[in-house]
C-alpha cells in the first residue's frame, strides 16, 4: 500500500473581527486569521471581538516573558547538589557568557532548581528576543551542559531536557515560574450592549462563570485551569500565525475572573500565563504566515527584539477572551448552543453561533 | 487597515512510515501522515517506525470508548439532588430513550456525578459510532436536560457544559473515567536493534525515562502525563486527519511505562487514555483528509459502528510512540538533540533528527 | 542518649458547640470534642457552630461511602490485560465469595481499573460497615489476589497497594471515584445574622470565597480543593474521635461553595468527598475515644452497620464548616484575624478569634 | 446532653530508634519519639531505623527554609497591578523595615506573584528562626498590607490570605516556590542488608517503587506526590513534638527516588519538600513535648536562630525514610502486609510488622 500525501494539509482560515486593543497593543481595525477545521469558531470570536469594541476594547498587558529548558544532572550525594547549586547559581556572568556563544538573542535571566535524591533538575529561563525560544534555550542548554559537567567534574549528564521545563505538557510549574508571554486581557461591558449583543445578563455570566469555569473545573481535577474552550481560540490562531500549536497544552492552561461591577456593568478577564509565540523561527517563512503577521503588524524593523512576539501574544490572547465571552454567554441561554450549530449547518453562513468547549 | 488571508493555512504534510502494527489492528506497510510546522518530527517518527517493524510490530489495544458532556443542575439543597441522581441514575431505559431521538448512533453508556453543595455535575457517557463525538453528545444532552427539568421540575437548569466533561481543558477527571479512545500500544525492541537503529541501550533509555518521564513529570507538577512530547505527534496526525486538534490538551495526558525485559531487550509502552479522533464528522469531508483516512484504511463501509475510528486511534498512538521512542533514544547521548537539528538545518534532508519536547 | 517519652501525648482537647444538625442527622445540642495545638480553632469553630445553629442549623447529607484497595498485577501484554479485566469484573459474585471469607462486614460494591502498559491497577471499592476500612480492605484484597493468581495464571503479583486506592496522598481519583464518606454540609445565614455574628457581609465572604477559596486555589495548582483550612478542624475532630487522622491529607481536598440568595441571605456550603471515619477499630477502644464517641451519638447498639460511622462523618463535615464561616468572615476584615489571635494569647479566655489557614 | 471531655486527648506515644545520620545532623543514637493510634508504625519505622544505622546512616541534607503568606489585593487593572508590582518588588530594604517592626527574627527574603485579571496574589516568603513561623508570617503581613496600601491608594484590600501561601492544602506552589524546611534523605543499603533485614532485594523493591510511587501516584491523578505512606510518619512525629500537624497535607507530597548502584546496592532517598516545623511557638510549652525536643537535642541555646529547626526537620525527614523503606519493602512479598498486622494484634508485642499506606 502506498500513500503519498499532498504536501500540505488546507486548514479553512478566515480573518475575524475587527479587534479593538488597548493597553499594551494600540489597535481598532485588527483582523485576526483562525485556522481550524471548528468553523463555528469563527463568527463565535467575531461576536466577541464586535461587543468588545464597541465597549470601548479590551485591555492588554504583558506580565512577564522567558524560554525555558531544565537540565538534568547527577551528584554523588544531595549535599553536594546543594554545594554545586549555590556554586552556580552565583556564577551568572559565567554562565551568561556561555550562553552569549550560543546565540546573540538569547539571554539568561534567571534559573531555579529541585534537588530530588542526588538528582538536580536545573531550569534555565532565558529572553529570546522575537523567537518563541524552543531552539535558542536548547542550544544554550547544550552549551551550559559541557561547560557544568568541566567546572564540576563531581556531576554527571542524565538529561538534556528533564521535564521541569516543560514543554507540551500538563504541569503547575509553566504556570508559577513562567514560560512563554503571560498575557492579561480584559474588559468592561456595559449591561446594555451585554443584553444587545450577547443576549444574556452580567449576572448569568458571572453565575456561569463560577459553577463552570471555577467549580467546574476544580470538580475535574483540573490544574491551573478556569475557562470554557481558550484551546479553540489558540489553535486556529497558532495554526494561522506560524506557531508550534503543540504548545497549546500549556496554553489551555488559563483562568477567567469575571465579576459585575459596583455600575451593574460586566468586568471580564482572561488571563494566559503561558503563550509562546514568536514572530521569526520555524514555520515563519512560509508565505500566508508572512501575510498574516503582517496584517497583524508584527513584523516591524525598527523595534527593540522581542516586541513583535509581545504584541502577537496580545493579540493571541485577546482572540481567546473573545471567544471565551462569546461561548459562556451562548451556554446562559438553554438550547442556544445546539441551536446555533444547526443554525450555522443549515445556512452555512456568518451567521453567530458557538463553538464547543 | 484590511487583511484578507488565504482561504486555507497550508501546513506542511508527509508520510512516513512504514508502520507494522499487530494486536486491534494488523498491518506492516502502513504511510502515517503528519502535518507540522516542525518537520523534524518526521525523520524522528520514522526512526522509530523503522525500528519497531523490525522488532515485530507495535501491539495495540483499545481498553475503553466513549464521549463526554457534563450538564450543570440545581437542586434546592444535597439532600435533593441526591434523591433525584438516585431516580435519574435508575432509569437508564427512559433517558437512552431520550438519547435515541437526537441520534441513532448515540448510546449512552454510563453516567457519573459530583454533588457540590446543591451543584449536579452530571456526566454523561455515551458511545458515538465512528464520530469523536462532541456534536453528538451535546446534542443528546440538549434534549435530556428538558426532559429532566420537566421530570424533576425541583432542579433548574445551569449549564450544558460544566467542565466535569471536560473538553480540551487539562483535567483527571478524562483520564479517570474515560474521554476518547483509550489505547495501550507496546513494543519490545531487541537489544541489538536498539544499539544499531537507536545508538543507545535499553538501560539507558529506561534511566532517562525515570528520572524525565516519571520523576521530571512529578517535580514539574504534572497532571496524569508521563511522556517526553506525545502533543507533537498527536498534533500532526490530528491536523492531517481532520481532528479538532484542540484535543491533544488531553491527548497529551498520556504515560510511558519502560523497562528492561528479563533477557535484556526493551520494553517500550505508550499508553493514551484520551485520544479523541473521528472519521466522520466536521473536517472530515476535505479532500485531502479523506484521502489521508482511505490510506489508513479507516473509510470501510461494510464494517461495525466504531471500528474505523477505533482503528485510526489505534494508529495515532502508534505514532506517538514512535515520536516517544526516537526522541528520548535522542536524549540519553549529549548533543545529539542539538547536532541533529543543526544537520537537518544545514541538508535540508530527510536524516533522522530529532523534534523538541 | 536515651530518650524514654511519656507513653501517651497529650494534645489539648475541649468541646465546642452546641451544634444544631438537620437531614441525615437530626439533633440541636451536640458539644464536639477537638483535640488540637492549635487552640484558638475552639472559639473559632464555636463561633461558626453559634451562628449556624441561630440560623435554622446545618444540613448534612451523606453522598456516598466505600472504603478502597487497589492492587497491581502485571500481565504479559495490554491485550490480556484487557481480557482478564473483562472476565473479573464479570464474576462479582465470585469475588464477593471471596471477599466474605475475609470479614462478615466487607461487601465488594464496585471495581475500576487502569491499564498502563501491561499493568493493572484494579481498585476495589467496598462497603466496611463501621470501620473506615483500612484494614477490611486489605485483607479482603489479600483474599483476593491469590484466588486471581489462581484463576488467571497470566497474571503475577505485584503489589497489594498500587497508589491507585490512594491513602493519604493527594490524588484526583479519590474524589472522583470515592473513598471514605462523601458528605455535603449546607447552611443559609440570614444577613443579619451574618452581620450581629460574623461582622460582615454575605457579600463579603462570597467575594472573598471566590478571591480566595476558588482563584488562589487554582493559582496555587491546587487539586481538587477549595477551602481555607479544612484540614485543622478534620485534625482536631479526627484525634478527639480515634481516627487514623494522616488521612487528613485526603480529607483536606473539601470544596466549598457559598453565594448570596435572591432574599440577600449567605448560602455557606462545604463539600468533603474524603472523609475517611469510622466508629470501631484502631484507636476507638481508648476510653477517652469511647467517651466522645458517646457524646456524640455515635455508639448506637440497635442501628444498621455504618450508621454509626455516617453519622460520625456527618459530624466531623459541619465541625469543618463552621470552621470555614468563622475564618472567612474573619478574613473579610483587614486586621481582624491577627487582632483576634493577640488578644486570645494576653486573655488565654475562650473568645471568638481565628485560627490560621 | 452534656459531654465534657477529658482535657487532654492522649495519643499512644513512644520512641523508636536508634537512628544514625550523617550530613547535616551527625548522630548515632537518636531514638525518635512518635505518637500514632497506628502503633504498628513503631516497629515498622524501628526496622528501617534499624536497618539504615547498619548501612552507615541517613545523610540529611537541608536544600532551602522559609514560611509564605501571601496577601491579595486588587488594582483598577492588570496594567497598574504590573507597574504596582515592578515598585513593590524594587523596595526590598523599605518593605524588611516594615516587617522589622513586627518581630526581630523575621525576615523577607523572597517575594512571588501571580496577576489573575485585576487581582494581585503576592507571596510573601520569610525566614522566620526557630519558629515554624505561621503567626510570624500573618503578623508580617498584617504590618506590610496597610504601608502597602499607603504607599499605592490605587490597590485595595482582599485578603491578608490568598491561598496562594498555601497553608494545609494540596499546591503545587508550595513545592515550588517552597514552604517549610526543603530535606533530603538518602541512605544506601547493601544488598546483604536489604536480604537480612527487609526480607527483599534491592531489585524488587526499585520495581515496587517504580510501578507503585511513581506510576501508580501518576495514575491517580497526584500531585507532587510519590511515596507510600509519609504522612504516616509525620503526623506521629509532629504530634510527638508540638508541631502543628494539619501541615502534613503538604508535607505529604514527598517524593522517593530509589535505584540499584552499580555495584547492585540500593540507592534509597525521601525527598521533603515541606516540612514545617518549628521548636517554638504554639504547642512547644507542654512539658512532654519540651522533653521530647530536648531528647532529639533541638533545644540548644547557644546556636544560630533557626538550627534546632533544622535538625528538628532532617529528624522529621529520617524517620519518613525509614518508614517509607520498611513498608515497600513488605508490600515486595505477597501477603507479609496482612501477616504482620494480624501477628502484631495477636501478641501486642512490639515485633516487625507494617503500617498501612
Amino acid at each position: 500500500m502506498t500513500n503519498t500525501p499532498k504536501p500540505y494539509a488546507q486548514i479553512p482560515m478566515q480573518a475575524v473581527g475587527p479587534f479593538k486593543l488597548i493597553g499594551d497593543v494600540e489597535t481598532d481595525d485588527l483582523m485576526v486569521p483562525m485556522a481550524t477545521y471548528e468553523t463555528p469558531l469563527w463568527p463565535s470570536v467575531a461576536r466577541g471581538a464586535r461587543v468588545t469594541a464597541h465597549a470601548g476594547g479590551i485591555r492588554v498587558t504583558v506580565i512577564d516573558e522567558r524560554m525555558t529548558r531544565s537540565i538534568l544532572l547527577e551528584a554523588p550525594h544531595a549535599g553536594i547538589a546543594r554545594q554545586r547549586l549555590q556554586q552556580i547559581q552565583s556564577r551568572h556572568a559565567d554562565l551568561q557568557a556561555v550562553v552569549s556563544s550560543s546565540s546573540r538573542f538569547a539571554q539568561l535571566i534567571d534559573t531555579h532548581f529541585q534537588v530530588i535524591g542526588n538528582l538536580i533538575y536545573l531550569r534555565l529561563e532565558f529572553k529570546t528576543g522575537d523567537a518563541s525560544g524552543h531552539n535558542m534555550a536548547t542550544n544554550a542548554a547544550d552549551k551550559l551542559i559541557p561547560f557544568l559537567l568541566g567546572q564540576y567534574p563531581d556531576l554527571s549528564y542524565v538529561s538534556i531536557s528533564a521535564n521541569y521545563c516543560t514543554d507540551k505538557k500538563v504541569s503547575a510549574v509553566n504556570g508559577i515560574l513562567g514560560r512563554g508571554k503571560y498575557v492579561v486581557c480584559e474588559t468592561t461591558i456595559p449591561r446594555k450592549l451585554c443584553v444587545r449583543f450577547l443576549k444574556t445578563t452580567p449576572e448569568a455570566i458571572v453565575d456561569l462563570h463560577i459553577k463552570k469555569d471555577l467549580i467546574g473545573s476544580i470538580v475535574s481535577g483540573g490544574l491551573r485551569t478556569a475557562n470554557a474552550h481558550v484551546a479553540n481560540m489558540l489553535l486556529a490562531f497558532y495554526l494561522a500565525t506560524g506557531q508550534d500549536a503543540a504548545n497549546i497544552v500549556e496554553g489551555s492552561q488559563a483562568i477567567n475572573h469575571i465579576e459585575t461591577t459596583p455600575d451593574g456593568d460586566l468586568y471580564f478577564s482572561t488571563t494566559l500565563p503561558n503563550l509562546i509565540v514568536g514572530t521569526v523561527g520555524n514555520g515563519k517563512g512560509l508565505d500566508f504566515v508572512l501575510e498574516n503577521l503582517e496584517g497583524l503588524g508584527c513584523t516591524a524593523q525598527d523595534v527593540e527584539p522581542g516586541s513583535n512576539a509581545r504584541r502577537l501574544a496580545c493579540i493571541a490572547g485577546a482572540t481567546a477572551l473573545c471567544g471565551e465571552l462569546s461561548l459562556l454567554a451562548a451556554q446562559t441561554n438553554p438550547g442556544e448552543l445546539m441551536q446555533a450549530h444547526l443554525k450555522l449547518e443549515r445556512q452555512a453562513a456568518n451567521v453567530p453561533t458557538e463553538s464547543h468547549d
